[in-house]
């Protein structure tokens, strides 16, 4: 029970980081950004250094470092749809 | 500091339990799917489910029930992509 519970864990965690790298790629070669809500990136950004800064204060490496990747692609994401909102 | 990491935490608990409240309204209203990526979104709850049986392995209701509002309206957008994918 406890190496499916530890296994479990660090499939969530390994989700958090990977989730939006297919959207960011879509993004990036699409630019399409009509259909992304702007909102739930800034949620999204926000949680994440809320995340990053709870991983500081419980000195977890592995939640700094999925956050950090996660927020990475939230980024890029964000950025596009900033950019195309101003076009 | 107890207080502020604790504070922290719960704002990202809530961060992540809405952050896909504005996109599924945002979805229902436009069913415009085309900039969205189905990986992302099939990912994303792959990740809540972990992280919900991850939270009853560490007896967290917390954890629990922040994931599953999350899952509850990424389903939502998961379900309209899939719809508009059949179409």
């Amino acid at each position: 029970m406890h190496i499916i519970g530890e296994l479990l864990g660090c499939i969530a965690g390994i989700c958090t980081a990977i989730v939006f790298l297919p959207q960011s790629i879509q993004t990036i070669k699409t630019k399409n950004t009509a259909g992304l809500s702007l909102s739930t990136y800034v949620i999204y950004c926000i949680g994440m250094i809320c995340w990053i800064a709870y991983g500081v204060y419980l000195h977890s490496i592995q939640m700094i470092v999925f956050n950090a990747i996660s927020l990475f692609f939230a980024l890029i994401i964000l950025y596009i749809i900033i950019q195309q909102h101003h076009k």
